[in-house]
């Protein structure tokens, strides 16, 4: 495997104008577009750090902390947290920015875990990352916390 | 507040077809797109059930167990699982079917918890549920302990 | 040619909620995405019926008996009806639901004809149907009448 | 009601190319598409006679004579055929032409009566019309026919 | 290369109902989606002259003069109004009808150059073009002074 | 009117996947769909700087240098370079980026100009702006020349 890459290297950010399709009756956009944006940037990000497909294995729980209308603003940011083997979790942070009052509040954060794959569609091994600020090295040094609490999530469903 | 409803009284089925532009270089579904149709699912049900327009509280997490490709079919169903004052929790099982071979595979199952939202977009009381079937039961009577764990997760986040 | 298939095997059901995109000034739902709501579910419903990629060859005529709004939600229902060498006839009904008062009405009804497609293209042969219901009885034992109707519709065209 | 216009003002022109998301795996396009296509440009038509919004009451019945596929281009033609007191009849001719060959096909003509709705969602009057060549002559005189056909069809139902 | 072809061979004509989505706060039409839709139709014209498939080398200037909104149509024309090589100028203008009223207005005028493509996406020779009528003689004749306007406007960004 | 606001503070990143529904033949990104995607990002970024609404007045001539493909990622970058009284001139960068391989090139670079518009959809003024850096000075300095080079355009179509 190649060696290791710094983590702001996969960093992506995106921008996205909320628009009347985007939303319900409330004029609040839908959860379903956000996670849908969600995932998107957790993929270029992962295909920025990996450079090959990936598909997404899972996503964490996501708590939609305030809402979104028609002519607000999305603004995600998202980067590789920590990697294993073909794996690499992705944690995405989303505030919405109202654009006549410059106003901006922390939509969600979640972590998702992609998984690089080759031309076969069988997993494919990844660099691995390593953090330079302070912000980048605790997510990286929780991360290990957040892979056991996953592993503990799934064996309860079994 | 009215009185309780029969959960089946909230049953919804999808049925997509996998489409070109929902896939990715491997042909394989955005995980981002399943999220989208478990969202939107999610939210007629609930809208069934409690007569007001609702939106997203937060998603549990999801684990995609098997993918669809290109030409697959996705079938969801959902069902009102529970209910608190306001909030309704929804339980939605995703299976994807190759239409050539029959063949049928789980790709998911998630809980998603909707609020309903009165015109001045405030929270607004929904009627109880009671199940009418074994399988309802069970996800009924297991409700309470999901809640915990939802609350103890937010706990942990702060 | 495999042996007959229950009817109620290609039973199919959708659900969808109108959003603005689809409406008009009146904000009623424009018939063109009820025409292609239709063709989408019997190409599903034929396509789990005979295992391979199908095209529409025709659509009988379609009265539009009641409209649907943004917010309420079409609910289509199909099933093969009946069958020939390569073709299929599908039957559609679409009711649209007001979530907010629960009240349903009929929007339309219409028969199509599905032709099932080999890799090259070519019609290609189908299992035949049979009716387990009483429901499904009457509308396997009209088709014949529907048939004559099409072929004479056809030569009154030419 | 005001007095009648010709024919050849409502005459409305579309030009669509036929993209990937339009296709099934064949790469030919879904008749759903070709039917939404179809609506859009009656409504257009129509509400270019009657300068108020329009549904569609019905579409007669639709065959599909030949495909389009990917990087083809669907022409649509379009023109007020007669009309009743609020009713337009419209005359839709589809052909498809492949851009590398520059072979053109009919893929099919279809017949729409569309309604003119004032802003309370009432049917209301339309000027009439009158054809000036000898195409829109034999269009217009056979409109009665068609009507008359539409009738008994929907007699039949009941 | 063969023989020249008549520019009103390629001439072509889209009519586009200005739906919510593509709207901004002020329910007027987004710039972007007329710059859209007049790529779009200059492919198709591009491709119908040379029967190849053709990219977008460069779009000159677009002055927006009146907008279009809600339930209003815009109709584009467009037309190959001079050659090179591989390289076709295309020449397309843009109205917008307020289907109630009425009235028309020019919304843009805009001239692409769009170049053929062989199947190794290298660019390939075109037929030349003719003009027909007045119109059409006066785009073609002022083309020369155009192409050098371009030359010199690219001489001077570097 | 209020005090300038420093250039940087409007700067919006976009990053947009490449997918198939936007190409055409060869699986290169359309021209059109570009252009939406400049003209999208120069809104939001005029918003930004403006806390009104705004619309697209023109954009400069575009230059199409190097394409892409799809599973290939589209970079966006744009700042509001001057200011008028309700005008701002932005200015948008686009590179392509090939995810497997991580070569970027440059697409295109453009310059748009936005109004802000009131609630009666009258164009209002909008604050000045102020360079920071060394490379928004330049943009800043050179603006000038590019109005100047405008109004000689929209005087020579007249
Ligand atoms: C969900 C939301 C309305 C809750 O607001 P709030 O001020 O906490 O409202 P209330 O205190 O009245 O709580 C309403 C219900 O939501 C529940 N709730 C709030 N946050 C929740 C979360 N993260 N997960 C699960 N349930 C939650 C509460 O427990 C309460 O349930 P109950 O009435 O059954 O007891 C608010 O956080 C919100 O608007 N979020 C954005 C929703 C949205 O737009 N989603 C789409 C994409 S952003
Ligand atoms: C079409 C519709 C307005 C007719 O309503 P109605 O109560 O019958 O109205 P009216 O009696 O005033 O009839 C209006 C005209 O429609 C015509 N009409 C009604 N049903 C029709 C049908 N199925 N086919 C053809 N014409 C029909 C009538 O003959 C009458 O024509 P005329 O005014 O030229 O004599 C009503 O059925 C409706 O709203 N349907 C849904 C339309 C819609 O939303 N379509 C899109 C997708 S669902
Ligand atoms: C347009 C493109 C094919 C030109 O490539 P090239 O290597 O310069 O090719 P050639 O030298 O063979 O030139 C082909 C023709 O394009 C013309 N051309 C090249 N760049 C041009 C420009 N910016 N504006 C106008 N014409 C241009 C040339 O003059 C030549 O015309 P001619 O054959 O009539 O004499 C290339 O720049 C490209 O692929 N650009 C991206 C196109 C695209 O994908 N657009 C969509 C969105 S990015
Ligand atoms: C742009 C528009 C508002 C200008 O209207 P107007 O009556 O000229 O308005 P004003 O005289 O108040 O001019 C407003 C500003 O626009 C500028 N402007 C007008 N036309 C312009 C053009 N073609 N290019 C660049 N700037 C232009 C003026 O210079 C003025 O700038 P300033 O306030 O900084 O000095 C008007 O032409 C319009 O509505 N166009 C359609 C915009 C649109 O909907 N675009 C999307 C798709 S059609």
């Amino acid at each position: 495997m190649t060696e290791k890459r710094p983590m702001g290297q996969s960093r992506t950010i995106q921008t996205k104008l909320v628009l009347p399709p985007d939303t319900n009756h409330l004029q609040t956009i839908f959860g379903g577009h956000v996670l849908s944006y969600i995932d998107e940037i957790a993929a270029i990000t992962a295909m920025k750090h990996a450079h090959t497909a990936v598909v997404t294995a899972s996503i964490d729980s996501v708590d939609f902390l305030s809402s979104a209308r028609v002519g607000d603003v999305l603004e995600l940011e998202a980067i590789v947290s920590s990697t294993g083997r073909s794996s690499m979790e992705v944690f995405v942070k989303v505030h919405s920015m109202n654009l006549l009052t410059g106003v901006t509040k922390l939509t969600t954060e979640s972590f998702l875990t992609m998984v690089a794959m080759d031309e076969n569609n069988k997993s494919t091994p990844v660099p691995g990352v390593f953090p330079e600020t302070e912000v980048e090295t605790r997510l990286f040094e929780t991360a290990v916390a957040r892979r056991e609490h996953r592993k503990l999530r799934n064996e309860l469903k079994h």
